[in-house]
């Protein structure tokens, strides 16, 4: 079986410096750069610095407002001929929209992420907009991941965070595969859950938990490349999506304030674990509390009533995707649990 | 970049029994089956059991008494038409064998070592004997790898703690690529050496380390896998193989009485974590103690003149293969540690 | 080097009522379908036919009425989950559309063209608009091409020897692609170039150039596949597009009303070949006149002025293409040489 | 469908002078170095030139005198490190040993061929010895074929005879196939059939069929290479070795003096294609009288005893695969035919 891996992976401190250098190195020196809104700003100078003294050649420059569709084919069409490589520096939008205009070029994409509230920017595909619905596009995954931990690290504690609660999913949605093939005979591949998992559980034995630590970030980088790859392994999401996505998905529909992606994720975490009796469910929640998760989440707990109305809602977002919500009468197991529960007291409110 | 990585992974125990049914999901059903010696009537009866109610047809089968390459291609050369696959049981030598079998056909080749004393069963090569004369061939990874951990948890310890020591030496091995990286510009395949160290990681911070313990067993075997991945990634044995292994194979040309690949690796790897004055260090010597490897190398010490010998004679093993032992001094420096070190008393004799 | 050829490919009398069955061999049993303008009524009972015998499911059928990148993909972010395989069938637009929209979902792509006007449909990319204008997109190789040849040979005259003159231009394409060899050192690709020869070759050499002839029809097509596939090899159009391609485009913008890709193609190839002193030119001129290629053009002349401006107007079309027309004074001498000699008189009007 | 093709292809008058020049090109400047037996005396002069003026090191260089794979083991596991290319000069012997040295440690080669007496220079496999014994090996198409087409001219002209005997027997061989689809179901590639047979045809239909003229050579050469191309879309030999082969393996075995493979299999098509009533038959026969193929014969006729026993030994040569020669009675009719029919009267003696 033949996958595709990054060519190109440096996650350490200051690597933004030497961007120049590797893209020299792997053959670019005529990019197209996709900044996200405001990133310029913040590490622009780095990267100019870096472009210079390797002589790379920017032949287009473009600032990414969103993930419409529309708007990155109006650039994916127009690039210059020549172009050799797109490099998206920036959050999850601009990664997706530069991950997207080199898979619309057939050209190798370097995914320069400058936050890690998700594991998407190593992933094969493409969180879009398109006629305003969001949709999971197929792209490639990226030639080149390049992390700057010093980057990452000064970031606001929230998306860090939100990586963790991401990473941490993989027990929940590993869990709900392996009930699936059970259930419904979908196939499971070995080597995809062991690498999705083995990542995870770097990040669990960490000893120092810290998200200010640059060598636990490295571990969390790396571990978020590793889920998707394991995506790639297994040529879906099944890897790194179960039950307690569907459940984010739901409450993203329904709240009238939604938070990131890898915070909803990462309680509903806490609830699928509950009702897969998942015996990692102790190292999850271990887990949330040494990294602060937790913590930040009882600061501002998410709103109860959608979270049990999502729960509920949850098994229709993907029909016919066997989770442990597709059992009967899980749903409603699900909500009395957690309305007797103290845990959730202030996780919801 | 394109990998190939096992199709087929299964760890776990009892997975003899279902041998069959997992090649015949992968459109097997006319095999050629090798055995190492002694291992059918080991294992050969869980395995026709399972060929029998799977209806798989085994249309030859061979044991394998050596890895001459004059014997192998004695039996590559005249599989039957129609052969699909060729699954190797057995040890080092059976699999070694049953990889090459099915890279001379280019057949995909199904794993199911019987013991784990080192990494070949997963790697893209074969040790293999041309002339009297040991050397490694470039073959393919195999299609598929089948441990059953019963019969790991069953063989001699030695076997488990080779392998656990071939292990152990990747924090070695990925010094000295880091170092030949600084030295002389050999490319670092960053992902490659991730992968490489995430898998021992797993195994080091894992809180019971019984060589008996089937959870452990199963991580190991995970991280002698992930390492034949590694390498494959590298496009060499580089992730895998650096001093340390020189020092071996200087052991195993130089020894009156060589020892498994495993302990002679993971006791010269204490020896050049020192002279690299590698931070994992403490870890090495941690995990080599309580899995019991150290205790077993001390009730039978490696021969204290011929490791000092190894030691000056590793460099030229592989002309032009940068490691700490090609730096001035290193070898006179590591000599002497060994002779004032207490560590070294009981370790040689 | 590794390259992408159709897996299935079918080019004989009554395919169309093989479809079903040709599907489910590949393993297809859930298909979107897309049929060009006026397709279903002229070849949709063959198909729903063959569909029903092979039991082959349309999970979304649809009618291709542009090849406007918002149109293709307002179907391809919708098609329901399980999709295995789009089937396009019909003319240029609806196999360009149906081959976008199974890029964009990485699903296989069967084209099954109801005309042969151009070498597009077995091409590894696809003509869109994007917001009016045409744009070459990237895609992917057909996994089939299936072509009813009694199809072919009912379409109007035109389209068949449209296809002839695209073909024919290969002649002129090659001759480009070494002259920018020599002048710019812009690499060939000499397998590319002999595959894409030599089908033409096959037609030249064929005894009975009739344009009803199944048998001379088969070899139409399959020039025009291996045209397709020479672009994959090479990884650009240049087997396949040269100066009187330029030409031909220009003519699109200028022209009052353009004709057929082909016959521009075609006429265009005359000129060329005479700028390049291009031995095959006699060739091109005998095949011409035997397939009636010729004489259908001189029935409705091209616009004498379009395409003397044309020429003029090519060699800023694709800035940086090097052709014969990018020699000093060729343009001039192309049109004295048109306004001089009499084989033009009746060509152009 | 992904398959492997040449990526360097030079088929013209003194290419040797360049081979330096093309290695270079290719990033190859480190290579091993096979010639047959003679071939340096023959063509070394141009190569050292090219060699030297590119700066290419040969770090082995090897005069291949059997296709012994014993003595092939030797050379192949003793390849210097960092060899990047085994490049093969000579006739099938030399390309053979070289294509598995190159195979054995998956290096590129590059074929030379200084006769082209049969299709196995282009083809994925290797004609090897083993124990005494003929065997069709697995290897890898070459990656690239040099031919200069001024020394195929200065062959004796058996040579090249012999191979144009070789091509033309894919009219049988094909034939042959879509027999054994109707017969046994086997299945056909079309792609592979399509460029198998328009290689021929542009042979066939080339005007002047002179083996002294360079750009017939030039045909055959780029003939015998897609001939080597559609075995590796088919995965099989069948597209080029159908019941004529057969005969001629067969004839190899009983014959006091064996001819050439392509003269042997040239003459078999001839009778092979009577008995498939095969509607090309007077197109062999055309063509093997234009190139002189069949005044050679006559002028040295086949063992006529020999050769009817090879026919009625043909049919167990590759047992399971189906011919014309498979169908009852068949050998018997076409022997009566061979004795009654006046064209065989001075073929056969």
């Amino acid at each position: 079986m033949d996958i595709r891996i990054p060519s190109l992976l440096r996650i350490k401190p200051d690597t933004l410096f030497k961007l120049g250098k590797y893209l020299r190195k792997h053959g670019f020196d005529r990019i197209a750069l996709c900044y996200g809104e405001g990133i310029e700003e913040l590490v622009g100078r780095s990267i100019r610095i870096s472009r210079d003294s390797s002589e790379i050649t920017v032949v287009r420059q473009e600032v990414v407002h969103s993930n419409d569709v529309t708007d990155i084919m109006g650039v994916a069409f127009h690039l210059p001929r020549g172009t050799q490589a797109v490099v998206a520096v920036g959050g999850g939008v601009a990664v997706d929209a530069g991950k997207y205009i080199g898979f619309l070029n057939q050209l190798p994409v370097v995914a320069v992420p400058t936050a890690i509230s998700n594991d998407g920017f190593a992933s094969p595909g493409a969180s879009l907009r398109v006629e305003g619905q969001r949709i999971s596009a197929k792209a490639a995954i990226p030639f080149g991941v390049v992390i700057d931990t010093t980057v990452i690290a000064a970031c606001p504690p929230r998306f860090t965070l939100s990586g963790i609660g991401d990473l941490i999913s993989k027990y929940s949605a590993i869990a709900d595969w392996k009930l699936s093939y059970h259930a419904t005979g979908e196939a499971i591949n070995d080597f995809s859950a062991m690498i999705a998992l083995q990542s995870v559980e770097n990040l669990v034995n960490h000893p120092d938990k810290s998200i200010e630590d640059l060598g636990f970030l490295q571990l969390v980088c790396g571990a978020l490349v590793m889920s998707g790859v394991s995506m790639e392994v297994a040529g879906s999401s099944r890897p790194a999506s179960g039950s307690e996505h569907l459940i984010s998905h739901a409450y993203d529909r329904l709240a009238a304030r939604p938070r990131m992606h890898g915070e909803q994720v990462g309680v509903a975490t806490i609830a699928t674990t509950w009702l897969q009796d998942n015996p990692q469910r102790d190292t999850v929640l271990r887990v949330l509390e040494q990294t602060t998760f937790l913590s930040a989440i009882r600061a501002d707990p998410l709103d109860r009533a959608t979270f049990l109305a999502a729960i509920a809602a949850a098994p229709a977002v993907k029909p016919g995707y066997h989770t442990v919500l597709s059992e009967p009468g899980a749903v409603e197991r699900l909500q009395a649990h957690i309305a007797a529960d103290p845990l959730w007291q202030d996780l919801l409110a």
